[in-house]
């Protein structure tokens, strides 16, 4: 048994170094890899994900997992050799029913829709991209058929990213928050807007990147585990537990995108930089879910990085850095303008309250093309028709509006609704904090977030997955999901900006 | 039999596919990975490389090798089959006595070395990397045992990197060219030394890159199959025939040393740039071997960018990105400027005269090395004493001594002398471009590279490893390799320089 449990350790250890070495090619096809190299680059790609996905399904690999998750077994394990046996295990049965090649050209399939997206959305040219999207939702489709699926087809893709997440209990959850975000919105439109004339000026590049450089190392960020590039699309990866990257863009016109950008992708990656090293070598050495793991985003970026303690900080190196763009400009009015509301048209860009409507937009857009309400073809028009509905604006071309985001070009299908499941838990987490710590907010107004950033780690970080969502998030704060902190939180805070 | 071709190629390129990975992994290392990360990294590279040896030393490539190299097989397979199939057989044979696992520890231990490396030479800290070196000479010592050898052990070293050359060959070799090159130093020391003021100024970072990206252009560098990156040490690295990127390093008071390292990287790539795709998925896609590529990096660094006809023509592109730094100065004198020889410590930014005894210093070290002559330990003190010996000047410490190149860490003995074999190949193939293109110096004053490259292509690059050096320099000059084209070259360009 004991010879098992290693080989089943080692096994498990090489498919995580090959999953390493799949996110460094990934990463640097993302972040420059020159045109003529993406057609092999991609194939090498696909062989090794074909590999990886080879070894979560193989003889080998079932006969460790049905060896060792015999009840008599599994509790003799380690808890986090036991955790990781069950992750294999969950893991074992959704894969097995993929035939390797199947799964091999899906992965080659996504690689080229990735790179066919980066063009078709540079040159505002969906039908370039549409025949990679309608072989991926095929392939989706063909994916939930051999997977199986309950009430709702959609509920299986939502599985992955979020366990136990249904559109049943989606749609009852956003509900309420899409009619008070929508009500707010409406208020805040008949008020009158704050200004943000001065964040619409020049911001030399070279001067974002390096505040935004100093913002990340005052959040806490580790740059000895970790570098700051830029791509078309800000993320973040990790490629070991010492080596967790994260990348911006930098717009010469507008400092907020690259710095908030920033900090969203540093609440992703100080979550992966602070799992416990004893996780090492096992696939638990990651988020608990999409949802968890946006929730440290959205807490960085909004909850903290948006808010007037963190400014009273922070205004004055902000300034000092770009003393002509804000002479004038008050702290309150920077304040006021970061926090600004206003339907926009680009995702990453929207402000913290009309964000939920653009996820809203895509989630019903992606649970009716995979249940075949809709196709691909009808995207662009229904994108348009929805935006203008929820948002009451309509983009120009195609590259602001359905190509936009890199997901679907990934075959992320079921991950957009994990933003806003994110907001809501850190809406809930915040809530907790404010309780367990009482002058969080003056530790923010000091610039010491040292503590917030230790209180995370020990409620969330340092588990990753070896809990499971529910359990964090009872643990963290004493009771299952509520939507009503999130709805609390930005009725409080916007009605005050704008005197409602 | 043709199941058995067909499985071959599958084989040898799911090979290629592995090393494309992991020289992703390496070039990542080597430009801006982060510290905490490089230890798993390092196993990473270290498992896929333990793999990749394998697979080139298996039960199923011998069998595939034994079958295919019957010489009834063997003829009627076509010449790149042929080709790779003999080019394997060669590594199988020269592989299979390394047990794996011995294997795989060196390249963990080398790819730790580098980033040792990297720390001792910042720190000026021999001690610090001396153990890592002790390490990778005494695996070295074991393989030779292991290979076996003819006349002198370090021969078998050479082998690998320029087929058949030995320590007695490149002794005769290298002999009258040591001697005429040390005298025409000499009478250059007496020579009133010409100005070089000019090039040490202030030369921004961004401006130095930008020249550099000009110059790259112009040379026919294709920017849709590589990039352009920063490193401690400038290289070059082909991930495929689509991808092959170049780094350089910026100092902010030297355009020399990025612009000339450049150059010299510009010509590895474009060599591995211009490989026929008939070899692509095969170990033939690459350099005929390491003297015939570092002929190309010379060429184009040496014979094309150090020429007067090229300054000629693109003096007037850097002054207008320098106005202020080459205000009153003259091509003449910029020509001469690049020019100087003087000896000085580092090998990479030595003049083209001088750069032979650097390589000489090596060369003698690791032919002691490895013989036990000497030991890691007396390197610091034995480089200086070389230094002395040969250039007349002394390192005031070892980061600009004997830590100064790469090459070691990454276990390449024998290596260096294809530096100065390249000089000579290059010289040799630059004699042989002015006969059968009359007007060679003309189309390089007119900045018209495109016949040049279009020469190397044919002669050289295009047959990537699927002809031996030998046959490369016999069909592309008419003669073997000869050692005068460079000694009359250097002659003739420095007297002119210096009035001698």
């Amino acid at each position: 048994m004991t010879a098992t449990i290693e080989n089943f350790k080692t096994y498990v250890k090489r498919m995580k170094q090959l999953e390493e070495a799949i996110s460094v090619l990934i990463w640097d096809l993302r972040t420059g890899a020159p045109k003529k190299g993406v057609e092999q680059r991609s194939e090498v790609i696909g062989m090794l994900s074909g590999d990886v996905f080879k070894m979560s399904v193989s003889q080998e690999m079932g006969e460790y997992l049905a060896e060792l998750t015999q009840p008599d077994v599994l509790e003799t394990l380690d808890d986090v050799t036991r955790a990781s046996v069950l992750e294999r295990k969950k893991e074992y049965d959704r894969s097995n029913k993929i035939p390797p090649q199947q799964y091999q050209d899906y992965v080659i399939l996504t690689s080229k829709a990735e790179y066919a997206w980066q063009e078709a959305k540079a040159n505002n040219d969906f039908e370039s991209f549409r025949p990679h999207l309608e072989q991926i939702v095929g392939t989706l489709g063909e994916f939930i058929e051999i997977w199986g699926y309950g009430e709702n087809k959609y509920d299986t893709l939502l599985d992955q990213f979020e366990p136990g997440m249904t559109v049943a209990k989606i749609d009852a959850i956003f509900k309420p928050l899409r009619e008070r975000t929508v009500a707010l919105v409406k208020a805040i439109g008949e008020r009158e807007q704050v200004r943000r004339d001065f964040l619409k000026q020049n911001f030399p590049k070279q001067s974002q990147r390096e505040f935004c450089d100093f913002i990340l190392s005052q959040l806490g960020y580790d740059f000895e585990a970790g570098r700051l590039d830029e791509s078309a699309h800000p993320f973040a990866v990790s490629l070991n537990i010492g080596d967790v990257r994260v990348t911006t863009r930098f717009r010469a016109d507008d400092m907020q995108s690259s710095l908030f950008g920033t900090i969203h992708e540093c609440g992703h990656a100080m979550y992966e930089q602070n799992i416990s090293t004893n996780l090492l070598g096992t696939f638990l050495a990651t988020g608990a879910s999409m949802g968890i793991h946006e929730s440290q985003s959205r807490f960085w970026e909004n909850m903290v990085g948006r808010s007037r303690e963190f400014w009273n900080r922070y205004y004055a190196d902000l300034t000092a850095r770009f003393p002509e763009q804000f002479a004038g400009v008050s702290v309150e009015e920077f304040y006021d303008a970061v926090n600004l509301v206003e339907p926009s048209l680009i995702r990453v860009d929207a402000d913290e309250l009309t964000y939920n409507l653009h996820i809203m937009i895509r989630y019903e857009i992606e649970k009716d093309l995979i249940n075949g309400v809709i196709t691909v073809a009808d995207l662009p028009r229904i994108w348009n028709e929805k935006m203008e509905e929820y948002l009451g604006i309509v983009p120009e071309n195609n590259g602001t509006g359905v190509l936009q985001d890199i997901h679907w070009a990934g075959g992320a299908f079921g991950y957009f609704p994990s933003y806003t499941l994110g907001n809501i838990y850190a809406a809930q987490f915040e809530a907790a904090l404010r309780r367990e710590i009482p002058d969080y907010q003056a530790r923010v107004a000091a610039g010491d977030l040292t503590e917030i950033k230790s209180w995370l780690t020990d409620k969330v970080y340092r588990h990753g997955k070896s809990l499971e969502p529910a359990e964090i998030v009872q643990a963290a704060t004493g009771e299952e999901i509520n939507a009503e902190y999130l709805i609390n939180y930005l009725e409080s805070k916007f009605r005050k900006i704008y005197n409602i």
